[in-house]
């Protein structure tokens, strides 16, 4: 696999992850669908309601996301679906008919890639919902269906409405039954949706749980029938640990969804224990505590344990669907917040935003942690927190050492660090105070060492071997660069 | 609806009923799908079982139904479903992937109407399979699912797979839930699939079980938005009974399928007990048993009871999908089953043939009447029923006064009629002889008529008042035309 490199613009590009049935509502669609009835937009979200968002609402949405800084849409699945976050497929080759169908994602498509913007699809291929065709088919004529290979039957009839499920389904689930990759039917299905979406036009595939596919052979192929039919598209897995293995140059992805990286942010901000509670009941687990030295040295190996090329290609991100809302796990503080997300995206690789985390839109626990945006609701945007992440994304496409893999502890103090970026005159000194106390910089310094603010007047000049001449208000990040 | 006139083209053809899993098998598809394990193609059809027969297949015989004579095919559902009959209907707007997708219709489409055939596809929409992606979203979310309003629902959660089903179904079977035709978003999902499909390039639709919808607003639009689409669309109602409120000037429908006049047909050629009781477990029912005058009176009543329009414009068959085979019907014997098919193409209205009635395929009771088409085996081809067959439609199509409304009994004697076609230059005598002896021909004549054989030598004239001149052999017809 290594012959086929990770895409250079990934790590240019902020991405920005929407939860279609939550974004925003246009209600257009290319066949007649149901025009609801929905719940109401600003609603509690529930398990199993629909608000109705769709595909033509997010094209509806690229001036506002252009604005933000972003580059990238990483979209949460869209196909046929029985479920409002759709994981549940139904037809891999429909895009569901409440989001407007095929229709509405040629058109956000082709109104993103006009503006510069990207789009990258969910892939979730490890299982179907019991509402797939194949599914549904095995269902009514049990062994005589010519699906009968495509699954993990036990036995017959299957119990998929009522009872254990006789079939083997994502952690014991019924409505999701596993697909059997081995079957050469199935597989050269997948690998045909793969290939199909990236010639329609996606720029890549995040992939859904790919470890339960435990089958490098099948990776393998689809990593390169999908860089066959685009070598620029993107390639990044939903593993939430270090799993060196499952990127380049021998595994398939070209990065994978960083929430170590993610983890350690939280971990230097400092959770209260309402936080870590919501935190404990995601994927996050157990957040780390971390002051400054710590966290750099977490960020140093969770960066390190990959190479180069991938530390540039990883998608890094704090919160998503499958995690509390950012602001909810930090006291409800925007400053905190804002924060948490410049940092995100002063670090090597890709920074990730989950879609109203830049507007402080709070939540707990799924399903809460997916309500719709409040378009129409702007006196309960944080506008801290979108100034400053819109701020922080414009920096960062700018200063281009910010788009570099180098990261250098320099220091220290508390919940406060210090780290170089870059090298040679794209350097940046980086300096995050997470403390509740301004930060009288001092750090070691070396021989005739000269920083200038990245943006605005000041300076950082070496006076008794240490280097000094900031002061960085609490819970913010400063930026310098090579004074001449 | 009286604005729009039947399509003139169906009086001058003759359909060809195929069950697309059992006609032909070429094994492509647009969709990687799954290649079986499917049923031995010469074995006996089972309930749920599938022989893989596809729409490429049927592209690759279209020279035979050329030769055959055929002018139109009548597909059984082609649309994604669970069942090999496909009225398990999963997704309206997919063919389904076994029978290759929606590429293999457009190629057979393009390819049937390059050579000037046409093609009309069953619209089944009363109910649909269990699978359909709206009801698996009900199955799933209850209440919660936007799809709420698109079925009769009693209570949830649906019981679908398992116990008496909680929401109306065709005939209580939980399979095929009845949608909810007056709920605005169903309405127009069924509107668009009737118009889209005729956009694509289907030549008509033959309307599953259209009473079932005792709505006929919603069959006034269906008809308008199809025949706005295109003018020259066949609208065929699958209603077993004499029903002149469905058809034009005021009702939906062009012509209804003839089961009536089939039934006729059945009852003057004698069909024995084991044929009577294979009928009467089937929607033909009681079969009546007539002699030539009884069936002339017979057919004039069926054919009298539509406007002329419509009698040019009925689907007048034998058998189908629906019914046992034809010849199994009528004792296993070739003669009379292509004395039967010739006496369908005599007849006003079109004919149509289910495939492999024209080579004598056998076949009982559901699922035994759906048997593989044996292209591989010609041993069991019924030459004589083929041969009569290709004659007698090249006749129809030669002889303009078969495809007219006219329909003039003549006389009878036991299971032996004489009926007039046509009218002036176009008229035609027809003699039918369906007794084991020949049938020395004597009718009452009119002053100074005669006639010449339409095909090879021979006259008829009049001696003593009396129209005589020719010997019918045993189950065969003959057709005259006016000697100069």
């Amino acid at each position: 696999m290594g012959a086929m490199s990770t895409p250079a613009w990934v790590s240019d590009t902020a991405f920005y992850q929407i939860f279609p049935d939550r974004f925003r509502r246009a209600g257009q669609s290319s066949h007649p669908q149901p025009s609801g009835p929905f719940e109401p937009w600003d609603a509690p979200p529930t398990v199993r309601g629909f608000k109705g968002g769709d595909l033509w609402g997010v094209a509806e949405k690229l001036d506002y996301l252009a604005e933000l800084g972003v580059g990238a849409i990483y979209l949460n699945p869209v196909f046929a679906s029985t479920a409002n976050h759709r994981y549940h497929t139904t037809d891999y080759f429909q895009v569901d008919p409440v989001l407007g169908g095929n229709a509405a994602l040629r058109h956000l498509l082709d109104a993103a890639h006009n503006r510069g913007l990207r789009v990258i699809l969910d892939g979730v291929f490890n299982h179907t919902g019991r509402g797939f065709f194949a599914f549904a088919h095995l269902l009514e004529n049990g062994p005589d269906s010519p699906y009968r290979d495509w699954y993990h039957v036990k036995g017959y009839p299957l119990h998929a409405y009522g009872g254990a499920p006789n079939y083997e389904a994502w952690w014991g689930n019924p409505e999701l039954p596993k697909l059997r990759v081995e079957t050469p039917a199935v597989r050269a299905y997948l690998l045909e949706v793969a290939e199909y979406w990236i010639r329609f036009g996606a720029d890549g595939w995040r992939l859904d749980v790919p470890e339960e596919i435990d089958d490098m052979d099948f990776w393998a192929e689809f990593r390169a029938r999908v860089k066959a039919a685009n070598p620029e598209a993107y390639l990044v897995g939903e593993i939430w640990h270090e799993a060196a293995g499952w990127t380049a140059p021998d595994g398939p992805f070209d990065g994978l969804m960083n929430y170590p990286l993610g983890r350690g942010i939280l971990g230097l901000l400092g959770v209260n224990a309402q936080g870590r509670a919501l935190a404990a009941r995601s994927g996050l687990g157990e957040l780390p505590d971390l002051d400054g030295a710590a966290w750099l040295g977490w960020t140093k190996k969770v960066l390190e344990a990959y190479p180069e090329e991938v530390r540039r290609a990883q998608l890094n991100l704090i919160t998503s669907h499958d995690t509390p809302r950012l602001i909810s796990m930090l006291g409800g503080e925007a400053r905190r917040a804002a924060l948490a997300l410049e940092l995100l995206t002063v670090l090597p690789g890709s920074p990730s935003l989950y879609y109203g985390d830049e507007i402080g839109l709070e939540g707990g626990h799924e399903p809460d942690n997916r309500r719709a945006f409040p378009w129409e609701r702007p006196e309960r945007w944080k506008r801290e927190v979108l100034e400053r992440v819109r701020a922080a994304l414009r920096r960062r496409s700018a200063a281009s050492g910010l788009g570099s893999v180098a990261f250098a502890p320099r220091g220290a103090s508390g919940r406060r660090a210090a780290f170089e970026r870059g090298s040679g005159t794209d350097r940046l000194l980086v300096v995050v105070n997470a403390e509740e106390a301004p930060w009288r910089l001092e750090l070691p310094a070396s021989e005739g060492e000269r920083w200038r603010a990245l943006e605005g007047e000041g300076r950082l000049e070496v006076r008794d071997g240490r280097l000094v001449g900031a002061e960085v208000p609490p819970l913010t990040l400063q930026i310098w660069a090579p004074a001449p």
